[in-house]
């Protein structure tokens, strides 16, 4: 028989989850707190109570809104932890990470900390990963039961380090979500088409120019290798036509209002005949 | 005999340009204010003037810092310009380019306002683009000779349509540069290596991520089609954590403020059960 699995919460990920185990020939327990949630769930157990939920299986993922929401679930459900997994998928900070694995470890629980890098329809894809930091103890157990959901990727002992990784993947994901956003607003004001704008020249520009980012990381690791093709003196004095052009359009330009404020500082600063890699060292503010 | 062209400005682009057009076979003319910029182009025509430079060739490409630098350097040589082509490669608005288009005519010349999208290293090579707009007939009649630079793209008759692309495609750029950068603080403030991060998190994730941008275009223009697999209010709640854990590493979380205060916006004003494609009008200032 395969692993028996329970799923806490069944918003749109939870369910992605749950179908994914069940698909897969795991016996699978849900729970939510809503009753009634993903009634086209079919196959799974349904338990009226989170202790249930949890006694049923020794793997027990939590993927719930939000931090306040996994210790208000959790709690009343303590004492049946002893001797089980938790894999925490909702997204929260390092700091939640290490406290629920504290109080996981005072349960005698395994903990594992993960955070989810697919939206729910990617889950069982081949694209969708999932980082995991905790008890590699228990990662090198659960790893092929976890590996139904998505791929699983261990990123250190310490439970702070998925979340670490997931937010910045995440911070990544909304700068360039953030970026097309303010393109479509833009684009928009003159009647340019959205999906014709994005197909032949958004999408195909911003692949183009991810080929900068590693360049960018190569830079910080190892130092500039040469002199900018983009200086920053150049690009803060086009920044401007960026927030002018918003204006004058009508849109809103306060996405891009920060990003033209670090150009500025790094200019101030000195960093004008470099490029868009000096600014990563302003961002800190301690350390 | 190719067509003889004319370059103002040397910094790295308006040298890039002059190196494509030089080695294509183009006899080409070029001028800097700062005399002695890019020693290593060779096979051009240094000119003295504005003047000297304009009338070696009917077809002229301007590519100075900004629009402030372009009028200061056509103005002195405003008029030779009569029966040649003017093509504004300089980072401007939609107003900039308008402007500059009437100049041209008031000088008997015609006018192509053109946006790069590329960075130097690209000039000549299979990726780089650049947006023209203004007079299609300029355009027939050059577009040969410019697609020596890059792929050119004629976006429209009103001179201000190549600006206003140009700067969405960046307002894109940007939002990803952002992201990166914010992601690469993030990371660096746990020693996680830049390079590591980068080629095997980072990117392939961004590359995933990037399918939601159609997505997203999709939506604006024919309306959203199912229920939404990631929810605003989810977005908006996983949002603190990116500003919360930005803080706890001793990373400033400028860069994410905005898009943390939109999404939270838009779950006041009821947008909390749809998806990120709700977040576009409410950047609309006028309308
Ligand atoms: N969807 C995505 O694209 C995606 C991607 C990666 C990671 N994630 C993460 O996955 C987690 C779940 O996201 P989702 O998309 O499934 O969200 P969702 O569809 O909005 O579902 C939220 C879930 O949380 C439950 N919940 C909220 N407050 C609760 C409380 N106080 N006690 C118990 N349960 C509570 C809800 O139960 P009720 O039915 O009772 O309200 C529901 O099951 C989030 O942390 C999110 O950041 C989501
Ligand atoms: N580099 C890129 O990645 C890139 C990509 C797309 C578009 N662009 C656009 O291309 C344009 C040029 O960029 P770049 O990278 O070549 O910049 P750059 O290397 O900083 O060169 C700036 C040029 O502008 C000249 N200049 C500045 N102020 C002037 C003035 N008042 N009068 C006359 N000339 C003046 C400089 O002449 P001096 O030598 O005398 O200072 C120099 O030739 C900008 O509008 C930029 O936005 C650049």
């Amino acid at each position: 028989m395969k692993t028996p699995v329970t799923v806490l919460g069944l918003g749109a990920m939870g369910t992605a989850l749950a179908q994914a185990f069940v698909s897969a020939g795991h016996p699978t327990t849900v729970w939510n707190r809503t009753p009634g949630r993903a009634p086209d769930l079919t196959g799974v157990t349904r338990a009226k109570t989170v202790a249930d939920a949890v006694s049923a299986s020794s793997l027990v993922l939590v993927c719930l809104l939000d931090d306040a929401s996994v210790q208000e679930a959790l709690a009343p459900a303590a004492t049946e932890f002893a001797g089980r997994t938790l894999v925490n998928l909702t997204n929260g900070t390092p700091a939640h990470a290490r406290r629920t694995a504290d109080w996981a470890t005072q349960q005698g629980a395994d903990y594992l900390d993960g955070g989810i890098m697919a939206v729910p329809a990617m889950i069982g894809g081949p694209a969708a990963f999932v980082l995991y930091s905790g008890s590699e103890a228990a990662f090198e157990k659960h790893g092929p039961t976890l590996s139904t959901v998505a791929r699983p990727q261990f990123v250190g002992a310490d439970p702070g380090l998925a979340a670490l990784h997931d937010l910045a993947l995440l911070s990544g994901m909304y700068g360039m979500f953030s970026g097309a956003i303010q393109a479509l607003a833009l684009t928009s004001s003159e009647k340019v088409s959205p999906t014709a704008f994005t197909e032949q020249l958004l999408v195909p520009w911003l692949t183009a120019m991810m080929a900068g980012i590693p360049a960018l990381a190569r830079e910080l690791e190892y130092g500039a290798d040469d002199a900018a093709g983009s200086n920053l003196a150049m690009q803060s004095a086009g920044f401007v036509n960026l927030l002018d052009a918003s204006r004058d359009q009508g849109v809103d330009p306060a996405l891009l209002v920060p990003m033209g404020e670090l150009l500025a500082r790094a200019v101030r600063e000195g960093h004008g005949d470099e490029d868009i890699a000096a600014v990563v060292p302003l961002l800190r503010t301690a350390g």
